[in-house]
């Protein structure tokens, strides 16, 4: 992630965001590669202990780009040294770790954002306000599902796949984005009734999991999240039924959203300068890729930052990623107990 | 349905099938349409008592393609008389009375097959058979949703919409068909956790259902239907994935299978001289429609009687029809407690 | 195209249209086959020489199904017998030829239909009537090409391979079709510079063109068909842009229209009971294929007959098929001249 | 273009290329925007005259990006300053000025590159080297046409509209890209039948054309171009068909290549490591953009600048871009002689 948010940095400096980034400094393990990192990027300095930064006055902002295991300690020490902060997803291995970042961040007064990249999907954030502006009408029901295929052949030592450094397997890598998704389109979930599963022999991590939820409102979804399922690349999917009308998408497919109604679906190009997030870009049909989300995100909270808007409800907050903590942990419950199990939100 | 079955009946006379069809007699409540019906297909008889069919020694097939609350007396009744059975689906209006048809047809010793129809669409049938040789290799994981649209507007008096003649609702009508390719694709199913409601006001039977359920193979899949996910028409989807490879279908493009491995999905039109069933069709990639599935079941059955194949596996039998109808009831069960319910298979 | 045919009358025996076919007879070379198919469809006779149909005042209206090369004479006789006359595409092997018949037909004042069959799919008339309707506003520009993959490995003794008995390749085959949809949807066809090839090595007739096409209306546009286009089967596709919208077909998503304006393409699944010929059929995204098209065909034209309307202009008369044939006359000579080549249509 | 090379440029700077740019000025003809474009990318001058960078000892790479009427003067003038250089497309306003733009780079020993990106789009470089490889065997035909839908209500100041300082209007906008996808994917092309028509009241400038068109082994395609197709936002869009298979492409789904044989087509997303240009970039599914191609482009020069690699035949030429003017030279006089015109290529 670190070469997305670096690419993200620096494109941010010709945009039209309040600041013009400076690269003060990255922090590493190895100080081979992030010598490397710091010279192909430009990077002010290379520190192989983050506290340097987290001291560090000229640090405005403090981006965690780094595993699950190391996203707690640096993101907490930073937001109470006055600094905004931005967490990679999952924002921690636990719902405990996570609100207690979350916690943090807000004690500290700070900006907080987890990096829930699809949201800034120009596709994805127009759903969302075709939803909100009640083109849709109500939501009826929905499905998400982020299914991609690499993991049968994956190198067993990757830190992905360690539950002391991961926290969970498939569901905190893929299934976050996906329930963080049901969120931000759907509403609160309530309570889930699921399975997990461990398919690949050895791993030790969770590898499938399947749910059937509850949102607040009553309505009803699945989620699905695999790295087993061949065929698919990056298949992040999700469709809205609402009382007037449907919207599906796919990362796939990263520039399309389908609207539709009782006379079919339309493929949506959203492209035009007026969609969200397009004003940085091209003329219309001239599409965007994975990276220009990083671009968004980090100028929506600098935008944040400057005061121009709040990180929500278009970011997601360090509370938005403690809550996806629960639903993974109720996730999790369920498929031991073999219950339809609440979530159980603090606060 | 009853339209679907006269002209099926009618284009089996002039294939290559064991038997040629005589259109002895039809029955129905109301003499009026149903004279016009007799006149129109070209029935010898129209009786408004079905006794006088199971009576008549010319008829040696019973088709019953009338609501649910008529499956099972005729149904057993034409079985005991010796005449082999179809009946539509689902088979009963519950569990108990789906197999007391099974058992009856059983007992009887006559052939009998379910009317689920898309096992007897080619892409369906090519897709089995690509899981029989192991092309895919073994079945990870699936999900199968059937949506359409059009329940929003219509007429609260419709027999569907009472329990008493439909037993259920949406979990009857297009649930039923996603658990029979459940079944028929990826494999027996133990146990579900789901969510079932109503979602129209004033409606007596649900139409909305969601499922996490679990194979006896520890597999994990969903399960979904509804009629109220507008811009859908009749997209009767699924999607299984293997450990070598995946498949999906979508029904509103019924002549296509999606053929995937590690190199993407190929868009195959199962339109072949080679492919199920399209010996009695046309050149490839003239397509073929939501009709000729009928022809193919009724064709695959007198095939059956014929001796030259069992009705199982590809057609389903009444026992496939009583299956279905116990993971409709564990689907109501989990939705009542909340809990993951196996299925109470009797046998 | 006899199978095609026969089934087509069977089913609009049951099916509202003003007359119930009774299939009298059928005529062809060999009499083995020829009794067979009489005994698979219910023909009431058998004739190795058309001139007994011809003759026999119980026909009223005569299908040719036949090869090119005899399409003229029989087609003649019976139009001057009196008989209503369905002719298969393309109607002669030549212009010269095609003129002879439209002549005789219209002389003998019978009801004349030349089966072009893709004008029948609900889809495609359905892209007529939104253009008729000034939904498109005016066209700006069309193309239309149609490719199967099947011929590189075809029988040469194939009487579609030989000049004699079918004119022209490619051209007649399925470049009619494309010439037929572009006159109903874009406008009549004035003038031509194409190119015409045998790539096949040994092929006695054409298989491959490209034209660029200049309508009456100024309106410029493309033409191409192959058989030699692997991947594609049926591949019947095109695209008609308007001053206000666009419209694109693909005969293998035969119940598909995509209709465009500047928000993007929608498609539309035609398959309502509003749309064209779907009162026939079934409830809504329940798909009909290839086969329906020549009973909606042979259906349109009982109802002209019946005086319901006229052929025109919703199905092609022998002058839509003369006309056919002077655009592939003046294509040939635009490939020989290398001139943009007007069409010469008599009258 | 300005933004669209400035951004690939400072890209560059991070990626493994040979050469890190340094981006030493920029020029343009109005102080405000210049200025604001130089600080926006850091820029270290900005001239008002172009003379000025020619001059500068210290640019090694002069980058044309201005409107046609000023690709001429200034990019020979920094050729025979030494200078490499990359032009945007079309290389000039006529045959006749493009022949003398590519003399010049020629004679003056530097290395040049006409701006044809979608070259350097990853599905289409792989479907050259699939083309190379023999997978699709020889060519058997082939079409292309870009479409977009945008200049109905475009203003008719802008520069693109006016004959003098674009040359042609859609030809060498839309048409170029079509015709230098033609040669790059199927051959040289020998002679054209063409149509060209002003659509638009009162533009002085085509802005539609099609072209029936023959290749120097005897191949046939077609070509088109037009601006006014509306649902199109920016469909660049190909297809070829080989002897063993056939690749189709649209750049509205920029990584997408469609791969068919006669089991039919094959979606293969384009972002594997291994594919073409993506080791710059992320994990399999994670799509790059439009902007992309830019930084092929750039990087792709860079390295023939370093010697690793011709610019040809992945990149454009000069060559390139001269022989596409002459091919739209022959459209033209095509459409007005209203004959097949051989293409008249000097050398």
């Amino acid at each position: 992630m670190g070469d997305a948010y670096s690419r993200a940095l620096l494109a941010l400096r010709s945009l039209d965001v309040p600041f013009r980034p400076e690269l003060v400094s990255i922090s590493g393990r190895s100080a081979g590669p992030l010598e490397e990192a710091r010279e192909r990027y430009g990077w002010g300095e290379a520190f192989t202990d983050w506290h340097d930064q987290v001291e560090d006055e000229r640090v405005g902002l403090f981006v965690n780009g780094g595993p699950n295991s190391v996203h707690a300690e640096p993101t907490i020490a930073a937001a109470r040294a006055g600094k905004h902060v931005l967490c990679e997803k999952p924002l921690g291995r636990t719902a405990e770790e996570s609100f207690e970042i979350w916690q943090a961040a807000e004690a500290a007064g700070v900006r907080h954002l987890c990096g829930f990249n699809y949201r800034f999907v120009p596709a994805v954030r127009l759903a969302r306000e075709l939803l909100d502006a009640g083109e849709l009408g109500e939501v009826v029901h929905f499905r998400l599902r982020y299914l991609q295929g690499w993991s049968w052949d994956a190198d067993p030592q990757a830190w992905r796949f360690d539950p002391e450094q991961a926290g969970t397997g498939v569901l905190g890598d893929l299934g976050s984005h996906a329930i963080d998704l049901a969120r931000y389109l759907a509403g609160e979930i309530s309570s889930v009734s699921a399975g997990v599963r461990t398919v690949v022999p050895g791993r030790r991590v969770d590898d499938h999991f399947v749910a059937a939820v509850e949102l607040e409102s009553g309505v009803l979804g699945t989620l699905e999240s695999s790295q087993l399922a061949r065929g698919h690349k990056n298949s992040n999917a999700f469709e809205v039924n609402g009382t007037k009308g449907s919207l599906a998408f796919d990362a796939e497919r990263l520039n399309e959203l389908q609207v539709g109604d009782d006379r079919g679906f339309r493929r949506v190009l959203v492209t035009e300068p007026g969609h969200p997030y397009m004003r940085f870009w091209w003329p219309p049909g001239h599409i965007i890729g994975w990276a220009e989300t990083f671009v968004h995100e980090v100028g929506h909270l600098l935008e944040a930052i400057a005061g121009e808007h709040d990180v929500a409800p278009h970011g997601a907050t360090f509370e938005d990623g403690y809550r996806c903590a629960e639903v993974i942990e109720a996730i999790l419950r369920s498929a031991e107990s073999g219950r339809r199990e609440a979530v159980r939100y603090r606060v």
